[in-house]
């Protein structure tokens, strides 16, 4: 059994914290490892931060460059070490194999991008904005910046942050969600063992509120990113704001879908699926309300049969197409989420709940649930519930559908099926949300478009991934530069 | 006297508060204006941002190159009422008459680059990201956005938002400084008799922090921009975030400028004398340290004698090249930070106090004040004065001053004078402040570039002007679109 | 009889030829002026240079945000004058008041984009490429440019190029066509009168050929800007490389629209008519190759019904749809290309040759003409005809469509009209021309997108409009600077 | 001895040419290998065109993020076989090996710059440009480019074209200077082994004029990229411009350099010294017009004796600073020159010619060579030397060098020695040259920014590297899209 350590000053080392939790296999409560949590935490946070502001000094000036070329060569690694990471991602978060490569692929995406910092950080010169004197910009990085990740994409949401936080020439600190801590534990590692950077550049520090606190109060960091659930994504951006910093934090969503009348049903069920029960439902891009508009018999059906047949296991196994939720206490909760909807007069389609998985009879597993007709004016239909439910609603118009999505707090994804090309563009410009699908179930940008959520799922100006990310971890310096003429030297 | 109205809903109505205070001229305490103020003034923040957005549900589906049509008037007709507009800002503000129209030129530039906005405001398409999928971005606007005002140049600050945000499709509810309301209360007329734009596109709202605070809070108030003194910036970062709000809030300074040996007397002494009391000293980008390196006896006493021969009065009488300070609250705590400096250590060099103006003898004058040697331990060496006051100081080095700069708590300028290009180089890439100036008295960012506070000079992302308020008054939307090959039509 | 003048050196002057041909109002022969032509007109180009070049020399040091401002007042000029500019184009080139109101305002949209050139042409700086090393890059104006404009838009094709060229700091000397020379006459008359420019920055010459090589030829010319048939835009291309110039020349095209089997009839109808004899078809994105895919009666039977009932005649007069050709020459020319037509075996399905129109029997009118089934395989269906006849052919799918279009000699443009989203990305993807359109019958790229014409409709590699225009009238000069550290001056 | 092959269809095959030339180490004289020349090498253009084309159709499709990844490997890959590499470039075109491994490194920045494709290829996207239309551009591939290499950078020059060539979706054909055609055979045959690319994608053809010809005459070719002296850049120029496509062509220069009265003596002459005889004078940026301000007793010295003890040889071995000249022909044209000079009134400063290089007599060697006061009217002073032979010049003032610099036919590159802010600044604002250096002896922009030519330096609009290679490799494609409202489809 491991006890996790810290990553500071590029060294392992352990925490000053005596305190330890244990990390679950969600599919086994097998215990995979310990990780520190408690009030010393904050210890550890204090330290790396430390060396963190001692490496961003050396740091800052090695010129772009050369702070790339450590990213050329931890895509390589990371794409030689898919295969390990993929199981250290089942292994503590529960989704399937597959999913756990995709999410690498996505992370290997974000390294590429930053690939081209040096490229995306140019910034404007003007000559002559008036006689003799010029003007322009310069990108510095801010010092220590630090991103705390939730417990859904241990392997890819670290990589929308730290490629771009070291490219521009900032520190990184990472806190991991104590439920997946391995998997950033491997990766660290691996770049510790095969890729030479500054000691202190980047720290892994382990812990839970504490950990988050005690980086949110520093006074030596300057930019803080997360992901997670809205209510701590507000307190996140509050308390970072409240501390002067700069803020990005992600939170919750309650992703619709439309499918129109002439949508392909064979597809649209198969894509839809995916994205209900993907990742066990857990994730900010997962469709939860399914809206369907005019007649929708035939759809129903299919949506029906897909949840039914959907192969749930344990996600090393093959074929297995949905894993566990993270943890007892999540299944709980998403059950009784289900109660309440059904107790605030929804039809349970398909019911997923009370399902063993052979073999795996401790796993945190549900399985695909439908409930239809969920009151629009009760609760349910505005809480995210972050398992394999789906919510599946009928209207009349398109109108009426995006009058229903645009009224919800959140704005992460709004998904539209449909061949038709007015429909599609009336719904992309008129749906209140950053990320918008047109015959897609999960409208996760490519890392050089900004991830763009909107209303309670996003809290700041700039977004993770891409031009956003270059331009979150710098400051803008402005110069204005001239150098009078009746000063000329005589020689 | 003239009880001023608010501008809700395209017309000019009196405020629900029945509580009003004075508007002075600093130059003769005569009473220009009275201005609502008191609890009721929420009330009135309340009804603009139920018209206001009414306007932006209309006026964001407008295409841009139509939004910037009324811009392009608003150009001409500033152009057209300079003198009016420079003569209310001097009455109300005292500064000179020259540098109220300076100021009109600067809120002019930034009409002319928000005209760029249909250009600006493009954004990414990227074909194919995968085969048959197209990805690409939107900038839409973000509602009903507020901006809160200083008192210092009430024709140029509302400028640094305003036209960026009608432009991007928002609309805009204005509070300017109870000081300084008539200005604005002249402009918006102009613009309302002038320019048709929808009713309760652009709203003025009087009042004092009972307006603030409900513009911070309103649900329906996406984005706030502040630009004021540091704890107020604060405040409203702190605040408005605390309310998932977006913000830029602009704070103080205390700015440096660093005289080389090799820098030219005569001129460097013009520049900087002009940068020191330009208004009074009233101004964010004001220079209030100045450094000599090495030998200073001949710029200071260069220093010495501009301060002394600088001409006091009414800003809009002939010849005058310094006006009041704001306010006789202003002035005594002016008075009462230089005896603390001298106090504290501080040489008093020349003594801009106790001298009155001839013929305004009830103006809030003050005189240029040099402190020489003020303390570094101490407090003087770090407190905006926000007054006609230079700390003088003298160092070794360029690396001593730029150690020293760099401790300071604001970042909002730094300049050097010099004839070296090494010595500029070196000083604008280390010295941390965001806003450069290179033989430049005040580094104030022309309209396309960001107006870049750093540390606790500016709370925030993303800055006042250019692409930067292109950026902070729309949310990025990102499209992914896909037309499944399969699903071909037959016909 | 109005004897035309050159404007050179910022005054009206004669010709040094003394040869003179006639300009005709195409709809009445009436001679509207006289303008110079012959061998001597090389003579006039050369003074316009010389003096273009003393202009040059003076104008490239004025700040771009100071060389924008008179294109921000040539934008109002041109809206104030918007009915009398019309008239003129009417007047000498045939075409609609509507259409030459229309014209005018996308001449004043591209001024609008080159207000913004003090934004587009700033270029990009990179801190620290190499410790201690910035570089950046400028963009600084060619020197004299040159323009050789066509018949068919006298108000609008000069103006994709005029404000581009000063804005970014060059002299800009325009060559009309002999055809339609007093639209720009008056134009360059307004400037003249109302806009403060240095002389000799803008120049107006007349003349033929001669002149075309005259300004072909000069050393001093570093830039050729040209639109016109094919033939001539691969003679300039080439003769200005073998010059050593810059050049960008558009040429001829044979527009094909794809009308899809879900296309809506009477909308599309409507829009395709118009775009076919719009302007008597003499535009280069006149539509003139119409595809119906699969069964088309019904689209045909109401093409046909459009062409028979458009209201022809002379284009100041109310209700007119479409006005004369530019020439007795054009229209025999037409007439025989239509007849050729009817020899190589299509269908004349709508004649509208030998049709008068009443009280201008004199005129230069051709009626809709439509050709039936015109064989693929004959030289007809390639040939540019600039008049309005249609050419309707018929295929079976959208894959043969685009075969087809994709084996021609131009690249102009592509259309086609349908409700389905995947057949408008297949064919927007597919489809081999520079301007695309979708439910769209005139693809004119608004003027911040460049007009990208393909194939042998263009030689160049940047095009008119937009940042093409920026990059195409400027230089890149980049600067690597480097202050060594060793040399610190000692002070 | 080895005969040379074509890469053609992802294959080594013979020629069609049965004529071979032979390519020397000029150092040596040895014979390398066996080229194919002669009219027969335009049959193997044409084949190479041929299967090139149909990888184009291929690898168009494919999506730019998978399109850069060969290039990921191949910046890999050459940073693995740099020392065989600099090898080779060191044997057949004689600059040190030192040198050649710089080189290497310069084409290995390309690479990144064009791993940025996907982010960098991106274009402009404007929703509702009226209402319910947008607008957007898409960058396409052009089809198959070529490019025409010199022997000066047998390692380097190639990638300034191919990889942005194959990212952007194109097919790509090196034809390599006969003289240096082993280095580049070497690389493909790395990256066939290596990478797995498309056949037909890369192809390398052999051959002199003929080949040259073929490629610029061929229908499906593109563009061409060439670089080479200024007549034959010329003759690609008006030639490609022909037949119609796309040209960028870098031509010769008589780069200057400019040495203020305050340039630190040691340092400038040894960056200058570099700059004159690195790559033996044989360089597009090599600096060659020594200009000195004012009095220049003590820089004439050291340039002087820096000449005379450079140390010549063969360039594999260790410690030599120069190697010889390309080829016989070479070292008789350039002693000829030098004679020319004296003849026309230089002073012979240091004589480098018959000066014998110990164990290599049989090598092109040249010494360095100063020729002081070379006269202004005469021939020389504008001539390419192309050779270690430095024109000393004195003026009075920088006024008069930047008039000389000015006069001048040529504009690659001006340089400029000064501790002085004004100066460099004024230089670099008026000297006529693309790429300039400030205390900088060889102003070779890096990657990301275009290598732009001035002048008869260049022709053509898009220069080589960065954004330039990207806007060169692709055509804009507009395209206007409207789902008009009225169509709305019922369900």
């Amino acid at each position: 059994m491991k006890a996790l350590k810290n990553y500071i000053n590029g060294s392992w080392e352990n925490s000053i914290s005596t305190k330890y939790t244990f990390v679950h296999n969600p599919a086994t409560q097998e215990i995979i490892a310990h990780v520190p949590h408690g009030p010393d935490t904050a210890k550890d946070v204090d330290k790396a931060v430390q060396y963190a502001q001692q490496a961003y000094l050396e740091w800052k000036d090695v010129p772009a460059m050369k702070r790339v070329q450590p990213l050329f060569k931890m895509k390589t690694l990371l794409e030689n070490h898919m295969e390990e990471i993929a199981k250290l991602i089942t292994t503590e978060c529960g989704k399937t194999y597959t999913e756990s490569l995709g999410e690498i692929q996505r992370a290997i995406e974000n390294i590429e991008v930053a690939c081209a910092t040096y490229v995306l950080n140019q910034s404007e010169f003007s000559e002559n904005i008036a006689p003799g004197i010029d003007e322009f910009m310069i990108r510095q990085p801010l010092g220590v910046c630090a991103c705390i990740t939730p417990f859904n994409f241990p392997g890819m949401i670290p990589f929308w942050f730290l490629p771009y936080a070291i490219a521009t020439g900032n520190a990184f600190i990472l806190k991991p969600s104590e439920k997946v801590p391995t998997t950033m534990q491997y990766v660290f590692d691996l770049i510790h063992k095969n890729i030479d950077l500054p000691k202190g550049l980047l720290s892994l520090v382990h812990g839970g509120k504490e950990s988050v606190d005690a980086l949110l109060q520093h006074p030596d960091i300057k930019a803080i990113s997360f992901v997670g659930s809205t209510p701590i994504a507000r307190y996140i951006y509050s308390e970072g704001a409240k501390y002067g910093k700069r803020v990005q934090a992600q939170g919750g969503a309650k992703n619709p879908i439309v499918i129109m009348p002439d949508a392909d049903i064979e597809m649209t069920t198969k894509i839809i699926t995916d994205s209900v029960y993907g990742c066990a439902g857990q994730r900010c891009l997962a469709a939860s309300l399914i809206i369907t508009v005019g007649d929708n018999k035939n759809i129903k059906d299919a949506l029906v049969e897909a949840a039914k047949s959907r192969k749930v296991g344990y996600g090393l196994e093959d074929g297995i197409e949905m894993g566990p939720v993270i943890s007892q206490e999540s299944k709980t909760r998403i059950e009784g989420l289900i109660q309440k909807g059904i107790a605030e007069g929804a039809n349970l389609l398909v019911d997923g709940t009370h399902k063993s998985v052979s073999g795996f009879t401790q796993g945190n597993f549900l399985h695909p649930t439908i409930l239809e007709n969920v009151p629009l004016n009760k609760e349910i239909i505005s809480t995210e519930i972050f398992g394999p439910v789906m919510s599946l609603l009928n209207f009349k118009s398109m109108d009426d559908s995006i009058r229903f999505i645009n009224s919800g707090r959140y704005g992460n994804m709004a998904c539209i099926f449909t061949q038709d090309g007015l429909s599609a563009r009336k719904f992309r410009s008129e749906a209140m949300a950053g990320n918008i699908g047109i015959n897609v179930g999960v409208a996760a940008p490519v890392a050089q478009f900004p991830f763009s959520g909107w209303k309670e799922s996003f809290f700041g100006d700039l977004h993770a991934q891409g031009r956003h990310g270059i331009e979150f971890y710098t400051q803008t310096k402005v110069v204005i530069e001239r150098w009078p003429k009746t000063w000329s030297r005589t020689f």
